[in-house]
């Protein structure tokens, strides 16, 4: 009713006392944003279709079930929908999750092997800051192999993609790379007690932003480890050797070698370094016995993109090994074991690359639209000569615009077509329409050899645009 | 923690007591239905810059105040995320009221005119069907144009992208047309109360699916209107005329004429079928008094496109002209009016398309993944030898897989490429890798005419495998 008031009295309509804004860590993107982003996606799509990549789609929002015992601490910044009566729902974490119960809900043994890329939304109640990028809806760009294959081979391939993405968008980086059971092994060893891995494993993590001293503080002090223990695990996570010299050291480290997951974590690296040099990646990875990644689900071998310097140093793309995700949505067979699927996969930090590529262009050069040809008239409007030109060139295919005006004066329609970057003109007057002629003018040349541009018969225009335009844009 | 152990200790897992669905109402697509819908898009999308369509992104959730106001009595469908601390925010019921909020965020002139698309989820709560595609997760995909150009020109062209859109996804379709002056005029002529003529027209709105005789009680009973008034209405929603019979009859009616409103709507209606004669769509549409469109916001002309009888009757395209929408959110200029931007829009039914696609293929004939060459190994596993192929394969641009297995039977290997739909095998044995050589076989053709296929030189292998790649795919 409102709006129905506000259409017969606009003159009465009174400021609203709303915020013009979007919520609190989301943001809009324009049009020459969304054409780097769109561009962006369709050339990871490619290189995960390279790799036999298939997409599926899930809600933006799970049973909160679904999500809950899954993010350790970070469960806190999970969204959830207001209780309208009915379920209990949470918008998506990540993409991980949702894809894991994916997987379990396919009943049939075909959805057992899968090999699923997504680009797709997630939403986390965090601090945000703008500047940085950092934000409460944000796209994750995750490729995941789902199967029982033979060691390594799956997790080789995934590194293979990570490196090819990464090239593919021209971002310099190298691979971090540790493994759950050498890491759980190494804590074991050293005499950390078996519940409180994963929360030492968290401080460990950290080594990349905190020196050593701040680090072994937050286990002795805040978590209450030995310090002779923590004095062990520093031993380890502070070696800095070249890879082949850390494997050797590992592999001459007796105790070590001799835990069971330690030893079996040690020959999955050394397989994977293998299957890597086929695949020309082997040099784009260091073991680094400080990564240990916050995730709980992990399992197996885990990693982390690094970018060069050149970009800002920081993480650009993640991933790990993690076999028994799945099994904890679908339940148990017979024998009371889990029905899981082994899955490891990576996830590209798909906004930082945004912002990098934002970073190495100037925006008013980016061109949003798709237009090939703009249709101008020189003189008295000629708006249904227009009319029928732009349909000859939309029935041909071609990608045409026309300024939507009676009259429009001639320098502002030159005006349009320049500021959409449009390539080509197609210019005509009361003369050309009489002798049954166009023009058509190359845009992009600012020298002045096409004069007023090519004249040619009317008949003749669509072969030249096509022509002209194969030339522009392949 | 509960992960950690169920790492240690699988077998000790007791099944959880969730429920393993998504939410009511929404639901999962998998890799060939996706196959189905990005194609689909990808179609859309190509149309929509022909037209010089740029796209944009906004949150899929809003502040809640932009939302309320827009929905009339369906605001009660929107979904609200919870009172967490914070903003109070809600999900997005569709595209063109985020839309109305970004034009009125742009403050530049520039902004001021945009031909905008965007292909995005939205949600409403309410009772799904899920076997007639109803959903309360679902996409839509809209094209509007916003500025103030000259009279119906715009117009012309979203009823052109209409056309052309449902012609891209073969659909065969009619559109009825109305315009929202010449129906307030009717409204007032016939003697319905100003405040009245929302309510009224809604009731209108459901003479697609109620005889006349029940939309008249339901104006009459419920909503307490004259009984000659209603008759009056009958008399002009009846009206079942040719367009150009209905038009001289309504240009004949002095009475409805000398109603400014509905005057000027004829005359629109009548500019912009002129327009549409020249764009060649003019013989798909019919002026058709009863469409009346639920939306509160329009001001100008309105339709809907509906599929002929071939694909089951039903809505599948719809839009119109909204003039004050963006006023709304933008607020007054010094001079105390509205600084609007005037828009006109379509949004495609596009999950209607889909369901029509999908329900024209068989679904195990869709292709979900692009590869183009799988690598078979005949004998002894030779995984190294299929991984260096494969990486030659990458590096050369080639979509290619192999089996993620050491030693992988030869039978499983065929039905994966077979089962994968993928047009071409590079197959080795020891033998061939001996030899230097590879073979090449086309997995498409069930002739025997190939024999064991093309053996050939390695070094040829790329170049023999791009040319029929490119027979295969382009």
């Amino acid at each position: 009713m409102a709006l129905l008031l506000l259409d017969l009295h606009p003159e009465k309509k009174s400021k609203s006392n709303f915020q013009l804004k979007t919520p609190k860590g989301t943001r809009d993107y324009n049009e020459k944003e969304m054409a780097v982003r769109q561009n962006l996606f369709n050339t990871i799509t490619k290189i995960f279709q390279r790799h036999g990549g298939v997409t599926i789609d899930t809600p933006v929002f799970e049973m909160r079930d679904i999500l809950s015992g899954k993010y350790g601490e970070d469960s806190k910044l999970i969204y959830d929908l207001a209780d309208q009566g009915g379920e209990d729902c949470s918008l998506r974490y990540d993409l991980t999750v949702p894809f894991a119960r994916y997987l379990a809900m396919q009943g049939k043994k075909d959805a057992q092997q899968m090999k699923r890329y997504q680009i797709a939304k997630v939403y986390r109640r965090d601090q945000p800051i703008m500047t940085k990028g950092r934000l409460r809806e944000f796209y994750q760009c995750d490729f995941d192999i789902a199967g029982a294959y033979d060691s390594m081979i799956p997790d080789a391939e995934i590194l293979k993609i990570l490196s090819d993405t990464m090239d593919a968008v021209k971002i310099p980086f190298h691979i971090k790379l540790n493994h759950r059971q050498i890491l759980d092994g190494i804590f074991e060893v050293c005499g950390v007690p078996p519940q409180q891995i994963r929360s030492i494993s968290a401080a460990v993590d950290k080594l990349d932003k905190l020196p050593w001293e701040d680090v072994k503080k937050e286990m002795v002090q805040e978590k209450g480890l030995a310090e002779d223990v923590a004095n062990r695990i520093g031993d380890y996570v502070q070696l800095v050797k070249d890879t082949p010299s850390l494997l050797q050291h590992l592999q001459n480290d007796q105790k070590l070698m001799a835990h069971e997951g330690a030893s079996k974590g040690l020959a999955d690296v050394k397989l994977l370094l293998e299957f890597l040099e086929i695949f020309n990646v082997r040099d784009r990875v260091k073991l680094d016995l400080s990564l240990a990644r916050g995730l709980d689900y992990y399992t197996g071998i885990i990693y982390e993109a690094i970018t060069d310097k050149s970009e800002g140093v920081g993480s650009i793309a993640a991933g790990g090994r993690y076999d028994n995700l799945v099994g904890m949505f679908s339940g148990t067979n017979k024998a009371g074991k889990p029905k899981t699927i082994p899955c490891v996969g990576v996830s590209i930090g798909v906004e930082r690359v945004f912002s990098i590529l934002m970073s190495r262009r100037n925006i008013n050069d980016i061109k949003s639209n798709a237009t090939q040809v703009y249709v101008i008239s020189v003189g008295d409007g000629l708006l249904k000569e227009r009319m029928e030109l732009v349909q000859e060139l939309w029935d041909a295919g071609i990608n045409a615009s026309f300024t939507l005006k009676n009259k429009p004066k001639l320098e502002k329609q030159w005006l349009a077509c320049e500021k959409e970057q449009i390539p080509f003109a197609v210019i005509v007057g009361k003369d050309e329409i009489e002798s049954g002629k166009v023009r058509i003018k190359d845009m992009r040349s600012k020298n002045s050899d096409q004069g007023g541009g090519l004249v040619l018969d009317r008949k003749d225009m669509i072969s030249e645009l096509k022509k002209k335009v194969d030339q522009a844009f392949y």
